[in-house]
């Protein structure tokens, strides 16, 4: 068995040839949990090796998070570090990549006021909102991986030692980031390929709507205007392919902001920003959510699809069979990265630019008038379960895409 | 003896409550070795709980930093993160308060290439202007204080165990720092007074130059024309007391710019950004150094003079006498913070507009026509032994001022 020195290193060689393929003489900002400098000092050893000028890391404290939270005065909640967010946006738009490194407690904030969880999460997301636009539209090469530590690996597997816990989650990451192949680099191309060939298929049948029923859902969810599928690899505006999720099993396109109709039922729960939103099931009509409740976290989930008018509209559907590697692992992950590729899910608020044809020059209202959601908020939420059926509808025409959870 | 962690959590609010004097509403800057996590984490505590909108704590990573060193192509050392610095810089003129935390490894650099050091130290040098322009003009509140790190102590103790190295260093800093006493804000309050009144003494006297002899020096200091004396704590522009360093011994003025003339030697090493240099040799002729070595690295030295028009002039005299209570602890802490407040000192580079009176409005061009240098370097080295003498010079009248290191 390969030692754990070796699969991290390989993890960090990953991330910087794979995820951001890195450019000779950019600059990489790389935001991380402070738990995993270890990783984050092999990521900037092969960056500065494959031809980074410099690498800034942002190390983020799950402790520093929660001191707020227990000591601020009210007023607080309503900051962010604008500056910051500002010159973060300014560099991704000079051409610095991003890595960001997932792996906090999943539950940091359980029990927390969600109206100042609210606060706080709407203020940061308009401070970052022109950092986020640059990597929406990929105007820069990006990636995020994951990494684990002690708190997120005791909740993954609340049964077994920490130490145990640790590795195993650990073992997970290794195999869904495909860096315990001996040349991962190799295994990425080949995954990279498989992928692509399920996106033009479904790019080939160009369907109008895709219809999901099973675990009590019966949801129409409308395509965008020259909607396009995307998956694995994608090309930055510059031309510079990169993995912007390691890892990634999804194809996705962009859903019509105004023709989604139906019920539909979530069948993971969704961890997001340190709280827990389960049970949901939420009613849409031309787009819009009339009817939306969470049996767990319900009152953070309601201000999230108030935080602005996109937030209660679809941005994103994806489609990953219930067989992908990480769904298989049988493990629950409770973190979007990896959760959101063992299952179908959709997402609430902003809308990619890739998953849309003939961008080049485009205003924001030509996009929103060929359907694509606009948000400060982008958020997966999982609704593929094994019991779930996709079909696709052109022309009235009916197609079977899925079954049980598979493709067809 | 008061536990470990009582005292980590004292200097914690001695940081917030005498340093920053944080206001209400304030955003707080830390930037901190990423060992020194759980200070941070009581800092934002007590931050948060006295008042702060928001705490971004920037942790440096030594382990990165030597990344870039052993890994990068040569084009990378004139690299430096303009778009954090302007951020940054934004951030305190729009008043957010700065808290720093030294200590990392003093001799990280030992081994790599002076002309690397040079380049990256002058890039960052330059993107932080802006902010340590509002820094050196006491525009927000702040202040740096020393944390204990493993690499630090085991240089200060290397003949201790690990263990015992850091526990002693640790022991060190709460003393210095006054967090010994059961009541830190008092006891600072008390010094704040005794080095305002010695403060007081030089700015009466109003000599037009200080004479340091012994310890193989004979130099001349002209001070800058309306300079004032200063130590403790200060006002900030908004009429905010802050104490811009704990611990601080040091009452300290502006040179006259082309005004010293003569030679010094150093008293003790300067440890500068991962370098040390020793056996310092310096002579000035109308302000500027014309002839300088350093037994232990000269090439750094050298470079580090020759940075910009101002690296090779004063920009602050400070006196300290011998027997103040870091020195009288025998320890040499490898770290400025600490030993310069062990022994009076020079600091070539940047001068400080709270040493000049009558500087309200007042323009570059106006402040250099007094004498006050400037520059992007400011760096301090200690010239004071228990050997040396400075005498106070007025109207060619010679005053005592100090005799074998310690106040007449």
């Amino acid at each position: 068995m390969t030692d754990f020195n070796t699969l991290l290193d390989r993890l960090a060689l990953t991330a910087v040839k794979v995820g951001l393929n890195i450019e000779k003489g950019q600059e990489v900002i790389v935001s991380a949990p402070i738990e995993t400098a270890p990783l984050v000092r092999l990521i900037a050893k092969h960056a500065y090796a494959n031809g980074a000028s410099l690498v800034t890391p942002f190390f983020n404290d799950d402790a520093t998070t929660l001191a707020r939270y227990e000591n601020a005065s009210e007023e607080s909640f309503d900051t962010a570090a604008t500056w910051l967010a500002e010159g973060i946006g300014k560099a991704y738009k000079s051409g610095a990549a991003r890595l960001g490194i997932t792996g906090g407690n999943p539950c940091l904030l359980q029990g927390q006021n969600p109206e100042h969880i609210s606060r706080v999460s709407k203020a940061a997301s308009i401070a970052y909102r022109p950092a986020m636009e640059a990597i929406t539209r990929l105007e820069t090469n990006w990636t995020i991986i994951g990494a684990a530590t002690q708190d997120w690996a005791t909740q993954v597997f609340p049964d077994l030692s920490p130490e145990k816990a640790l590795s195993k989650l650990w073992d997970g990451i290794f195999k869904a980031s495909r860096v315990d192949n001996e040349d991962p680099i190799q295994a990425w191309a080949e995954h990279n390929a498989a992928i692509h060939k399920s996106a033009k298929k479904l790019n080939d049948q160009r369907f109008d709507a895709l219809h999901f029923t099973g675990n009590g859902s019966d949801l129409t969810v409308g395509l965008a205007d020259g909607h396009h599928w995307a998956g694995g690899a994608a090309k930055t505006a510059k031309g510079r392919m990169c993995n912007a999720n390691l890892p990634t099993e999804e194809v996705f396109t962009t859903p019509h902001m105004n023709g989604v109709n139906g019920t539909i039922r979530n069948a993971k729960p969704l961890f997001h920003q340190g709280s827990i939103i389960d049970g949901m099931e939420v009613t849409f009509k031309d787009g819009k959510i009339i009817k939306a409740h969470a049996e767990k976290g319900n009152d953070v989930f309601q201000r999230l699809i108030a935080t602005d008018a996109g937030a209660c509209r679809l941005g994103e559907v994806a489609l990953v069979p219930h067989s992908s590697p990480i769904s298989a692992s049988g493990i629950l992950y409770r973190n979007t990265l990896f959760d959101e590729n063992a299952s179908s899910h959709l997402a609430l608020g902003q809308s990619y630019s890739k998953c849309m044809l003939d961008t080049d020059n485009i205003t924001q209202e030509e996009l929103a008038s060929r359907g694509a959601n606009s948000s400060i908020i982008h958020v997966d939420w999982m609704v593929g379960s094994p019991e779930t059926d996709v079909d696709g509808i052109k022309d009235g025409k009916v197609t079977p895409v899925m079954r049980k959870g598979e493709w067809v």
